[in-house]
């Protein structure tokens, strides 16, 4: 049974998640039901590289499925792309080994955090950003961001609720980008991501950059898996999936 | 009674409009609603630079409005921002003369549409750009967008329903950009616009663009109040007021 492999990008305003629960809209399920609909009513499951939460937004999430037909790439593109809802973007498909795996095969992840920082909050960004209205001091956030470098465990910053046993993650890369005059974006690349471990992290910089958590609170949460030293879980609205890749990939 | 000018942002995707109307969700109810709570139960009209249609954006609006009392003007702005819906923001308030008309007094106005040129439509640009898939040929537009430039009778290019009996415009500035590999960024600058007349023009300079009119349609179409040579009207969601000024005022 061919396997494909699907990127795709969803605003998640209005899904209560990426993954099937009961009485809920989400993603998997609005795609599952299409697909379902091309295999003459036969479910179809999809995989992804990871569930995104409420509200969260993706990019460059990566799903894989085995149809059974071996349908042309880009009609089964442009016939899932049309017939799920607008808020839900099959952006390529592509037929892969059946040895691919979207979730176990992944080697590196970027997410996107935005924060608006406007005294009022931008009504385009309600959805898009998370609206942080304290003072911010942007250098000592991107000193507290190079403790999170590097290959940690990152227990302390992981939401209960995770099945998640080995919580060592080796992050690559934590850049701090103004873009205009009134808005933030945080960048985290790493080999893979805890449950809400980025929206953590994110309110730990921003307590950090406003002065009620101390410059060094990122180095001892994590050398003592301090919870004391970490801020709230970041609003959700604030974060993109924006890319998954898979060794051997070309950057 | 004093009187205040405001300059407002609104997401118009979830209304019917600026203006009032019976059984409708529209953001003047929502404005003139929370300012009648603040004058306990008695009415406060709000008069803006000019309505947007269903759908249309403002990132910049102008309205004014009387109110019996005499507010500082910084508490006013807060307490109507954050009592209005996040989708509607009140980005200024001051106190202006009773001379002062949003309308009337209007000397130029800055509207930008926004067309998503990509192959699948971006959800995330769903309610923010129009969404077209045809070829353009951007020489092409930016040759005809300078036959819209100078004092034109634009009757030919304003939609049935308005009330207005000169329609000579003065247009200022008609610029396309290239934002991003598939986003184009349509900018409108002149002393008024007649009812629909920005979305026409666009779908008109799109359809030149596309071959499927020539490149002197617009110049044809004001000469000869020639409809054949315009497009059909542009959808509402890639419009956004973002300007209005005042003579007098600094830029």
């Amino acid at each position: 049974m061919p396997r494909y492999k699907a990127v795709i990008s969803y605003d998640g305003t209005q899904y209560a998640g990426f993954q099937v629960q009961p009485n809920a809209n989400t993603v998997q399920a609005e795609i599952e039901k299409t697909l379902k609909r091309f295999n003459r009513g036969k479910s179809v499951v999809i995989h992804p590289s990871g569930r995104t939460d409420s509200g969260v937004h993706a990019k460059g999430q990566v799903i894989h499925f085995d149809f059974p037909e071996d349908r042309p790439e880009e009609k089964l593109r442009f016939a899932l792309d049309t017939q799920t809802p607008p808020d839900i973007q099959i952006q390529s498909i592509e037929k892969v080994s059946d040895t691919f795996h979207a979730r176990y095969l992944a080697t590196e992840k970027t997410y996107h955090y935005h924060v608006d920082l406007g005294k009022s909050r931008d009504p385009f960004k309600r959805h898009y950003a998370a609206h942080y209205t304290f003072d911010v001091d942007l250098d000592r956030m991107r000193h507290a961001a190079q403790d999170i470098v590097g290959k940690h465990d990152f227990s302390v910053f992981c939401a209960t609720g995770s099945a998640v046993e080995d919580k060592t993650r080796h992050v690559y890369e934590v850049t701090i980008e103004e873009v205009g005059p009134d808005e933030l974006l945080f960048i985290f690349r790493g080999n893979g991501f805890l449950y809400k471990m980025v929206r953590m992290l994110v309110g730990t910089l921003l307590k950090v950059g406003n002065g009620q958590l101390p410059e060094d609170a990122i180095q001892r949460a994590l050398a003592h898996q301090d919870k004391k030293m970490t801020g709230p879980t970041a609003q959700p609205e604030g974060l993109f999936l924006m890319e998954v890749r898979y060794d051997g990939e070309k950057k």
